[in-house]
């Protein structure tokens, strides 16, 4: 297997299309998504921008589905919900469809759109979303990052999927070698490490110190979000 | 001091540019013009592109001026030199200006020109480059990668250079705190682990094993080259 990641959004490459591609944003729009279909949610559909947000609510009633998702890490106005996996509730999102734009990572699953099989990963998931792809003959994982800068989190989950699915040398780019000597060197102290990310330290003064907690909940939500057909459902 | 790496090139913020820029291509371009200078060169003008680098040698003569580059690691037919720091020697480039056009080097500090103050960083100057970065509020590391992909021998490198100017916290980016991290877990096997990189594979595949050595040799060559009107030329 030949892995691949991307520190921050890129093109894919031919060859990264045709195989698996994972798109991480742990902070916080694929640990919202793994939340809303572990909780019940149909399908979410994910927007790279809020005015197709709105157009693709139009033909749905409150009951039927719900908008969701922010910018600056605030909710957007007229929104139903933010982009904190705990609005995601049961209750919330059970038997209905998510609709959710965010500013990082549904941009970077756009991109990412044209992959044969695309998947979305976070802490949550990982070892989860590993054991799926452990016959893929090629991987890519694209880390949302913030504002096409580099997140650390999104680079340590990327590397933390990396030492899952390949524990010791394994056909790695430069980049998913870096990740994985970075999971390696913080796994031990990963919620303490991370939190202190910049985007961890912008969610605590947003009031939203209990999402990064959340997120780095290692393997505490082992469900699989597949995008297919522009929708984004558990594959089981 | 704030400090910030960018993993691949990319364009520079406003607050980058008015600050210090380092670019980092260890294989080989960095590593090359630290060597030409060091050996006397008077000074090097770097091209993003081979036309360039024909236009620019026009009014010299050999004596003058030398012609150096590399497409894909190999000599552009036609030039004087190739990318080799072996080839820039004493008796090579003393007293000549070095016209330099490269794959990813040369193009990713064409990126960074709009920087207030442009150095040059390699394995080979690191400590000394960090010494004159010491009172600077605000440097950024460009790493040239290849391809626009991430080579962990700049990663690397740019880490080192961190974690000589903010040995312990900082105001650090996440990226500058990955590479600082990356560094410190490989400093001990610098050589064995940076030769298996990607591109040092390819370059030991094309016959340049010991370029590769060199270029790992921790601050062999203590000069330091800054860009200026267009000139790379050591800083005293």
């Amino acid at each position: 297997m030949r892995i691949d990641v991307l520190p921050v959004p890129a093109d894919l490459s031919p060859a990264a299309e045709a195989g698996a591609v994972v798109v991480v944003d742990v902070f916080r729009a694929t640990t919202t998504i793994t939340t809303a279909l572990a909780n019940g949610a149909k399908f979410v559909l994910p927007c790279a921008e809020v005015e197709q947000a709105l157009r693709l609510y139009e033909p749905y009633d409150e009951n039927e589905a719900v908008l969701g998702g922010e910018r600056d890490g605030v909710k957007i106005p007229g929104f139903h919900l933010g982009n904190s996996p705990a609005e995601y509730s049961e209750e919330r999102v059970a038997n209905r469809v998510v609709i959710l734009t965010t500013t990082n990572g549904t941009r970077a699953i756009d991109q990412a759109r044209a992959a044969e099989k695309l998947f979305l990963g976070c802490f949550l998931n990982l070892s989860r979303l590993a054991g799926a792809l452990a016959d893929e003959s090629m991987v890519t994982i694209v880390c949302a990052g913030d504002g096409g800068r580099m997140g650390l989190e999104d680079f340590a989950c990327a590397g933390g999927i990396v030492a899952k699915l390949a524990p010791r040398s394994g056909n790695l780019s430069d980049s998913a070698l870096a990740a994985r000597l970075l999971f390696r060197s913080v796994r031990t102290r990963l919620a303490e490490f991370l939190s202190s990310t910049e985007h961890g330290r912008e969610l605590a003064r947003l009031g939203f110190r209990s999402d990064v907690d959340y997120a780095l909940d290692l393997n505490s939500v082992p469900v699989l979000p597949r995008l297919a057909e522009n929708r984004i459902q558990l594959q089981v």
